[in-house]
């Protein structure tokens, strides 16, 4: 072989958010799997359950009871991992022992008072709700002057850590701006001081002109696999316009949002007829701490898994320690999903 | 509450590897656990399974037959990630596509003959054997002046997506410096500019001094919970001598580099009566681009368990989308690990 063919032979690609590579192997998918095997979570579950947290009028661990709430539901979480109050303080032991307190707040959203449904299976008004909720409590938490940084996210299926299958996402926000957030502005920045739009904005043009990784569009916004993807079926979705936040978001954006989210999680559940499990949130620029024009909203999808419902990717040893690693390409995986139906198997 | 408490309030500590923070919520570990329950993995393995492709004597995917070997057994991967003879490529489109074609060489390293046993369950002397495997490997590896980084690595568990129970690592290698690798040379190069001494030897004494963090410690190894470990369990091995590579190590030095090996995997062992799932491997110096005197060899242990063999932390979510998040503290961690035995539970 003579010369370079990106589609089989074994690559590195570059994160520009991040700035760190993916190693892409795509030869390595046709290598057998006798391990690990998962859950294929085809439960059904009731449209209510007297046993969960998140379900209308149940009692919660801390003996709050939950209104009978008709959309979603929003309250601080029973288990946050940041609190208001933490005192402050800055420790510096010699350069080597460094720590700072780090104060927040988190909340739990739930998507609908139906237990038994997820956002693909949600009516695009119903999720649409949901958008309005996630710009609201982004407006109110955006309040407290400390609170630098706010991360809207959704952790899907039990694979995926979520210890309540209720449809729900979370809102941890916080007084620094978090490291992974810190890479994507110092690149963001980077790009619009050089060609003064933002990296993102350009990006989906030339994604849009050669629509190889294009799963959905629609006025607003773009889903695509990214060109660097760590994940197998990694997707992210970036508003068409240079937006900072999810407050510039108009009545049309906030719908077409909801309509797209619902597209590419349908995508998702009809690639492997299962409810896909993922890992997904929004990248959005610090708050009360000025102006970034070059920060672009977008959101990402992180699913972990493979080949099948039950085979996941496992980002363990040489992806731990060295680098990131994956099997199939990023357009074979905008391929399969550009081929799933936008019905959801449940339906058909 | 005045003052902070770094045993229970929220906080960030500073990876000085890295140099990126985790978030430590120590009050969190009150929180119930509802979610996914793994597989306690306590089955009974026999000295030799016919099926194992990793077992003497037996055939692998490609059809070669595995000798009838005694101690360890190392052959290229039959499904090797990276590959030796892939063009070279240089692409970059409008700064937003980048890519590069990346060379390698993946090997794997059966440690035993026994498909029973694993590295608690070796002697050290046979612990020993696959020490000096790794450095013979290593040698033979850096002899390809192409190779700039060689990762000795080890995913035990299926839960860490090993597909296959024999005893057995794996040694990737390749002609960059995985990004991992990159943000480690960076800090330890910037602290050996300021102090002319590693950072890690730095760091081992001011461990050694406040024995908050040691797990286990001889004259050349010690083996500590790090200051800033994201995993629950994390552990790093670190030498007393500052080398740049597994080459430098004496016989003395392998030999306790394998009693401290077996002496915390087996405390991993017994901490939940289970064989205890990692990822584990070294972060050594690159090799073939000049010395590197700040690099000082160590070896991570990145464990997935968190509350019980069957409970493990979910880094997801936010940890996946803004930064890495643990419930426990290091020293909590630390203590446990010091409360378990050094006699295997198998062998009580
Ligand atoms: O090579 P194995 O053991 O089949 O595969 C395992 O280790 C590799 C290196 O950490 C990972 O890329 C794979 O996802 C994992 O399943
Ligand atoms: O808050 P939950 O849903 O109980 O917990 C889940 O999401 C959190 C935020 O991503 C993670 O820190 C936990 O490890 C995960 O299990």
């Amino acid at each position: 072989q003579q010369t370079f063919e990106i589609n089989s032979d074994p690559h590195t690609r570059l994160n520009i958010l991040t700035g760190e590579r993916v190693l892409v192997s795509p030869h390595r998918s046709k290598r057998p799997w006798q391990g690990q095997v998962e859950d294929d979570n085809q439960e059904q579950r009731p449209v209510y359950d007297p046993k969960c947290y998140l379900c209308p009028t149940n009692e919660r661990a801390d003996g709050d009871v939950n209104p009978d709430y008709k959309e979603s539901f929003v309250f601080v979480n029973d288990f946050s991992a940041l609190l208001k109050d933490t005192p402050t303080a800055d420790i510096n032991d010699d350069e080597l022992f460094i720590a700072e307190s780090e104060k927040g707040i988190c909340k739990v959203i739930a998507f609908s008072p139906r237990h038994d449904l997820t956002l693909p299976e949600m009516s695009v008004p119903a999720i649409k709700a949901v958008v309005d909720v996630w710009q609201s409590e982004f407006a109110d938490l955006a309040k407290y002057d400390w609170i630098k940084y706010i991360q809207i996210f959704e952790n899907k299926g039990a694979i995926m850590g979520c210890s309540n299958p209720h449809p729900h996402g979370q809102i941890w926000s916080q007084n620094h701006v978090p490291v992974e957030l810190q890479k994507e502005s110092k690149n963001q920045q980077k790009y619009f001081d050089q060609h003064g739009t933002t990296m993102l904005s350009a990006y989906v043009q030339a994604e849009l002109k050669k629509q190889e990784r294009i799963i959905e569009e629609n006025d607003s916004f773009v889903a695509l696999v990214p060109f660097w993807a760590s994940w197998p079926y990694e997707t992210m979705i970036v508003s068409k316009r240079s937006v900072q936040n999810i407050l510039a978001f108009t009545e049309k954006e906030k719908e077409e949002l909801a309509a797209i989210l619902k597209l590419l999680t349908t995508r998702y559940d009809n690639l492997f007829n299962t409810s896909f499990p993922y890992s997904a949130g929004m990248h959005q620029a610090p708050v009360n701490s000025g102006d970034f024009p070059e920060w672009h909203w977008h959101m990402h999808f992180y699913p972990p898994l493979l080949r099948s419902a039950t085979v996941k990717k496992f980002m363990v040893g040489y992806e731990m320690l060295a680098n990131p690693q994956r099997d199939i390409t990023p357009e074979f995986a905008a391929q399969q999903l550009r081929n799933c139906s936008t019905t959801h198997y449940k339906n058909v």
